[in-house]
């Protein structure tokens, strides 16, 4: 398998063009950039596109890119002799484009025409017609079934026709939305003769109920973003031995309007993912998340890493390190002050940066004094996070192979080389391993000024950090930090917020000993957007919530103000008990619970721009995040904000 | 019928506080300042608000508004004893918001619970028992079948289980969305006795094949922006006697994010459209619009008016008066050298402002000079369309009763009085007779300088003026004309652009004389969008396109180039005559075709900002717009406008 090496041979990768948005150039280039061996081209790109076919061609070529397939054409089988004639008609023209652009494999929709008759064996004629036709010309004919074709509307039909059809130009494309949507678990694929198999389409998409044709113009999505098990569908593909591309089809309303680079650079990133998650049985070697030995400590992802096409498997993280806000002077007071509220230390001064370590348990924040900017509030945002990882430089390696940016070092000369890579939203990502003796020993850059767990609230760790994605980016990043963490999704939740739907996605390792929230709007805002845009905030764990709150209550912290509406509802709601009721209202914590356990949870106020704390305790095997509860949050937040002003 | 006069007696026009964005406290005051009589109150919006339900109730009172019910109280009926005491508690807590709030009437939503049985009439039973609680604190209970309610999913199974249950403060609640996602055309509504029912709500939707759950809480719109049939829903309604208030109950994914006094003001003037539309049966006349006697010219739209609710009828139009561009000094040559080469003849001057005439046929341009902006193609932007209406008065006094914001006027002392509204993108609208000999003939402020069709194109009219939407305010738009101008939508595309999806919506009179072109992206687009972000165009009628093509290209008129591999793909799609494509090649001129008829059309370059022109063809009664062509377009003035920077 070498889809993963760009420019290696073997399998080759390749990306429709209608996933990218631009013109048909800027989409080449991006693919190009992205690494992809070649394209295919999807026809109405090339239509609204002043350069000619032999344009094109020379451009791809220039690229380093081939065409792997001229995309699609619609409507042909089935059909009566006139309606075949003029099918055929149209064909060669298309065959004409198709030589002029230097490709040689044209896919085929069943047909969706009303003129059509449900009738395979003529179907089969027909396309083998076609395929007679099109192999005088060099060219072979990809016969592929929509998920809501007229009649030819699954994979094993389309198959019976192709075999039937029976011609050596005529051949099967599959598309993994279109077999994958109507067939979740689809068992049979890996019986095809993988020289039939001409074309291997890879898309991913949510599980939605509704009609499958919107679903599938509108909500694909790059393989492991979404829900479909194609891990297993493209091992059964590969079962077969086709050595065909693995080329990307993904009609999603975002794509379409996003930046190309970035969406090539994920759609990447995704096939590399996709690989890392086929047992590829003898082809390569299956990466697991590296097991490490307790006794060593090291992992085994550089080593499988070699056979998975250098992808190092995800070293073992064992939780945050650190995360750091970037302050300026006016809102450095207010964080400082809610740190020292909370029962954090300021326990040390890095030795060449303007940062101050604030730490209580093992939960670490870091303050990076920055610029002031315009926001009244004052500037309070996350700008790094760092996990603690087993083998910080193949966690590095990791990244650097899954396309993330490797972001610039600056240390002092006895500082300590820390590894970080920027996610799709700026934040920088740092690899550490705290404690340890080595180089990576991040703390020895700070001189430590105070103890460690002096006057605490009872805060034992970071529990999560949760990160406002920007619109665009949303699936993007979760499959950033699903893939370049090794994480995975386990907590999906879409909620009204008073100004608009939100969505959040959680990534998580098996432990939950690291967990990233990210959040954002189910529709880009406009002019109306009153509340705090793009808050972010770091949730550090208690074990006894109400005791942290009465501690941070008796320093002079202020616990964000919950309605008593709220509580009113609860008591109708919820079977609680009063006096935990009453406790939650005296404390302004809120509560959730799911079928694993509870959730109690309180948020400081609003620090600066876009920043706030929140303390968390989870009971049982609680899994979420209290989202139930963010419009009541983002409804106060709104409130302190207006008052601040 | 009043409530289309939110301060008289009779019928109460009312909003669910779901409908709109924001805190409660912004919700009840943007419903009070649309004119609405009442609320519905939404329980998260409650459950979010510092204010106590009795400070709620007095903010209310204040702003004058009533709260018409409490909602929603959710899977309550057809369970076991235990689940129904536990309900029955739930219940108490709720009235005693209720009472604390000062609202009567608590909304039941059928049953989804997994806990509950299929037992209509255990469910009647227990209905019952709640209405005899609710009862006792001076509560009714309208219970309303969820269209994926578990059991009772109908209106027809809910009115049976109300009717079993059998107790006075027992009664129905109908939501025309349940109702006629379900089921079209419902008879029988009209067959319940009005005194039972207890509450209306009332909702419009487009046509979606989905999951209806989704469909309800992502897609509602305000009546008269779907495809439901409401005025019959609603005639049958108040047939039964029915005296409750008419209540808007949207959720709609951008209403949630949209400035929430728009969105009401929008929900105001979707219930008086309404209202117009229903055959009120003896209280009210139909409105149908106004035929006008062909011997005087004079419209009736003022005597119906009276009858329902001083609505005046909308005056018949005969077609577009002018269209008025502010251009400034950089980009006015481009637009005047564009006006002439397409054959426009720059007819006067007006006497007190600084704006031209241009004029071909009845093709009007007014061009008005402005300020310089920091575009580097200069300022050119539609400011204006003006109607020809045979009764402008009344036309601008509809308007102002559907809550168009009237503009000021400013005119010298000789001047045409003529009436204009805003539109919700800013657009001013003029009402206008061209040609009458009393005041409203504001060709008459012109001083002419030259002649009317010297040197023409062969251009006759304005056939239609295209104008890009603010996302947040599409169907709001879209019902702003459409009610304004008593025009009716004839016409929805949706299309894949080079740089995001686009959807686009006409609305036009029954004669095609008057024709709006609505466009707006599907997703609000956000730092990627390198095509022009919101052109506008006026297109003009040709009756020979080539020949009006060709008279442009002798007079060095430029036409937008459209790329040789578009002809090349209409040869191999379409039978049509080969001579006929190479003069559209040669002309540069785009092809389409309906059940109808046939559509020729071509553009000019980008004039500066964001206008262009085109001349658009008609054959037979092809009725859209060519949006299949609009990539293609976007691409090629994508294309120039980076050639000129």
């Amino acid at each position: 398998m070498t889809h993963a090496h760009p420019h290696g041979g073997g399998m080759r990768t390749s990306i429709a063009t209608v996933c990218l948005s631009g013109t048909l150039e800027d989409k080449l280039e991006a693919a190009a950039a992205a690494g992809f061996d070649g394209v295919e081209i999807f026809e109405n790109d090339l239509i609204a596109s002043p350069a000619s076919p032999e344009e094109v061609g020379r451009l791809c070529a220039d690229l380093g890119l081939s065409i792997e397939l001229y995309q699609p054409f619609r409507d042909f089988e089935g059909v009566d002799e006139d309606r075949l004639h003029a099918g055929l008609r149209r064909a060669e023209r298309k065959f004409d484009v198709m030589e002029r652009l230097g490709t040689s494999t044209m896919l085929v929709c069943s047909t969706v025409s009303p003129h059509a008759v449900d009738d395979d064996e003529l179907a089969a004629a027909q396309l083998r017609t076609l395929a007679e036709h099109a192999s005088r010309r060099g060219i072979r004919i990809a016969y592929e079934a929509l998920a809501w074709g007229r009649y030819v509307d699954t994979w094993a039909r389309s198959w019976d026709i192709v075999r039937r059809g029976d011609h050596p130009a005529l051949g099967l494309c599959l598309d993994s939305f279109h077999v994958l949507s109507r067939e979740p678990s689809p068992s049979g694929i890996a019986g095809i003769p993988g020289e039939k198999l001409f074309f291997l389409q890879l898309a991913d998409a949510p599980q939605l109920s509704m009609d499958v044709l919107q679903w599938s113009r509108h909500h694909r999505l790059f393989p492991r973003q979404g829900a479909f098990d194609l891990p297993t569908f493209l091992r059964d593909v590969l079962d077969t031995g086709y050595s065909g591309p693995l080329s990307l089809e993904v009609f999603n309303d975002v794509f379409r309007q996003s930046d190309p680079n970035r969406t090539a650079v994920d759609a990447m990133r995704s096939l590399r993912t996709l690989d890392e998650a086929v047992d590829h049985r003898g082809r390569a070697v299956a990466t697991e998340r590296a097991a490490v030995p307790a006794t060593t400590g090291a992992t085994t992802g550089t080593a499988t890493g070699a056979a998975a096409g250098s992808l190092p498997g995800a070293a073992e993280l064992t939780g945050h390190a650190f995360t750091e806000l970037g302050v300026d002077a006016r809102s450095a007071a207010r964080v400082e002050r809610a740190l020292a509220t909370m029962g954090f230390a300021h326990r040390g001064q890095h030795r060449s940066k303007p940062v101050q370590l604030w730490q209580q348990g093992t939960a670490r924040v870091l303050l990076n004094t920055v610029d002031a900017g315009d926001e009244p509030g004052g500037v309070a945002e996350i700008r790094a996070l760092a996990v603690d990882s087993l083998d910080p430089a193949s966690s590095a390696r990791r990244a650097e192979a899954l396309l993330a940016p490797v972001l610039p070092r600056t240390r002092g000369p006895a500082e300590a080389d820390l590894s970080s890579v920027a996610a799709p939203d700026g934040t920088a990502v740092f690899f550490c391993r705290t404690g340890a003796e080595d180089d990576v020993g991040w703390l020895s850059d700070f001189i430590l000024t105070g103890t460690e767990t002096a006057g605490g609230t009872g805060l034992a760790r970071t529990d999560h950090v949760a990160l406002t994605q920007p619109f665009d980016w949303f699936d993007e990043a979760g499959l950033f930090y699903r893939s370049v963490l090794g994480l995975e999704p386990h907590h999906d939740a879409e909620y009204a917020a008073p100004f608009g739907l939100m969505r959040s996605r959680a990534v998580t390792d098996v432990d939950g000993d690291v967990r990233i929230a990210l959040n954002s709007t189910l529709l880009r805002r406009g002019e109306w957007a009153p509340g705090v845009p793009d808050p972010q905030h770091i949730a550090f764990a208690s074990d006894d919530i109400f005791a942290s709150a009465q501690a941070m209550r008796e320093r002079g912290g202020e616990i964000l103000p919950v309605p008593d509406n709220y509580y009113d509802d609860l008591e109708a709601r919820l079977e609680l008990d009063a006096d935990l009721i009453a406790r939650m209202r005296a404390c302004d914590v809120l509560y959730d619970q799911d079928e694993h356990g509870a959730f109690f949870h309180l948020y400081t106020e609003m620090l600066g721009s876009r920043v706030f704390f929140e303390i968390v305790q989870r009971v049982g095997g609680y899994a979420g995040y209290g989202s139930v509860n963010a419009p009541v949050r983002m409804a106060a937040h709104r409130r302190s904000r207006l008052a601040r002003r």
